[in-house]
């Protein structure tokens, strides 16, 4: 795990690391704050923030104006990139921005070309862990959030991987890919046309299955470009009711799918999940 | 002036506008926060932000993390671009980020092949206040702050534009530009080989030159890979000393020259021109 850069920020420090991924075969990076006064004989617990196309792991540390919060709370951020990257990944021939490099969608690809490197699903909740864990200041105390694909992999992987992460929460999420453009197309292409092994990663799906318990808190501004088409949040209330399942969808009039959206709610988000970590 | 985008955030509003400007002959683009309740009748004054080299109008707004600030407090803010741009207008031949495109260096150039267009003293200081005090719900109740080239330009403007600005912050300001390296290569470019009329553009020379009772606040990181070859902040403070001026240096152990810095007391610096302007 190598440094490629850090900078102080609110009292704490931004650090980009790139390692060799061995469950992606490729060189991975990821970013990382760790606030004040957080050490080995002080370790803290992290939010995982999965972002959405097109991102690397820059956007959010840059635009979601989050570590003055994380800082004030006590909270570490760790922010994957969105895919595997490198001139031996295949990438989406035809340039789409929704498939291939940037557009992991947090699944394990079973098909060619993609399985070789595309296993986001077991690099964000295996890999990435371990080795945080490992080499960080950091406890195994877990929550995970995201932004549109990544709204969709955080609670997709909440959902299933019970008792790792303690709450979760996500800003405009693909709340039922098996059922939009954006989920057909990348789903086709990295599980196969068969349709059986797509509901393991569809949120309204998996909602549907069976009550769940993990407290959920769901952002969603009425102006979003892809409300209607992509996202879908209605789905994942109807879901929730058949399940009687509980969750927060909260609708906000005139915001879009911008990262001015999620800077705006982000410090709700986190004092959510700090609350659920035992931090505040 | 018509408006690129617009994008809802912290109850305000961020709009970008592209116009045509008399000043500088080209389309400029800027961009504004409105915060809550910013109307016709309600209008709100102005701190106008100067960024840095390589900057547009979007550096600031996306990475500063200032909105939630001046939506508390009732600000607009306004970050025009660093330079003009078009096909037409020169930039560096040898592709140098520090002259050209990008690199305005808020001056008013009066050398050939610049003088047409790099007009962007009188362009920050005349034009584009005027436009947007006819248009927006702003007062003529001016601040301003910059970072880096744009603290340079918002020190050089509070000091020469008497009874313009309220108030006047920087962040790693280029301190005296007629001795670094890149104030002398674009000094030299914009204001020609006869250094007579750089003196006009330097705060370190215009400090010493007489007592100044604007309101100064000025961030540094010690950690910043310009500070002692480009920023040289102490000349700051020897040109006060002289003149018997009054500003606040604050040098932060371990901060670099990027935005986490700006985000990190970016509050302070909104709260210092926020006080001067009547709003707390």
């Amino acid at each position: 795990m190598k440094m490629i850069s850090e900078n102080k920020a609110f009292g704490g420090r931004h650090i980009r690391y790139r390692h060799r991924s061995e469950v992606t075969h490729c060189d991975m990076t990821f970013a990382v704050f760790l606030p004040p006064f957080a050490n080995k004989d002080n370790p803290v617990p992290v939010l995982y923030w999965l972002s959405g196309l097109t991102c690397t792991d820059e956007n959010f540390m840059q635009k979601a104006g989050a570590m003055k919060w994380a800082a004030d709370l006590g909270l570490a951020l760790i922010a994957p990139d969105t895919s595997p990257r490198g001139e031996d990944v295949p990438d989406d021939e035809s340039g789409d921005y929704a498939l291939g490099l940037g557009a992991g969608f947090y699944v394990n690809a079973t098909e060619e070309p993609w399985k070789q490197h595309y296993q986001m699903y077991s690099y964000v909740t295996e890999e990435l862990p371990a080795l945080v864990e490992s080499a960080l200041p950091v406890t195994n105390e877990r929550a995970i959030s995201g932004h549109s694909m990544g709204g969709h992999g955080a609670l997709v992987i909440a959902l299933r991987q019970l008792n790792r992460y303690v709450s979760v929460s996500a800003f405009s999420p693909i709340a039922n890919p098996i059922d939009c453009p954006w989920g057909k197309k990348a789903f086709s292409a990295y599980l196969g046309k068969d349709k059986s092994g797509w509901e393991d990663y569809d949120t309204s799906v998996l909602i549907s299955q069976r009550q769940h318990t993990i407290p959920m808190l769901i952002e969603q501004g009425t102006a979003d470009q892809f409300l209607t088409q992509q996202l879908k949040p209605e789905r994942l209330l109807n879901a929730a009711q058949r399940s009687d399942t509980a969750i927060t969808l909260n609708m906000h009039e005139g915001y879009d799918h911008s990262y001015f959206f999620i800077a705006t709610f982000i410090r709700n988000h986190l004092e959510f999940h700090a609350s659920h970590l035992g931090l505040i």
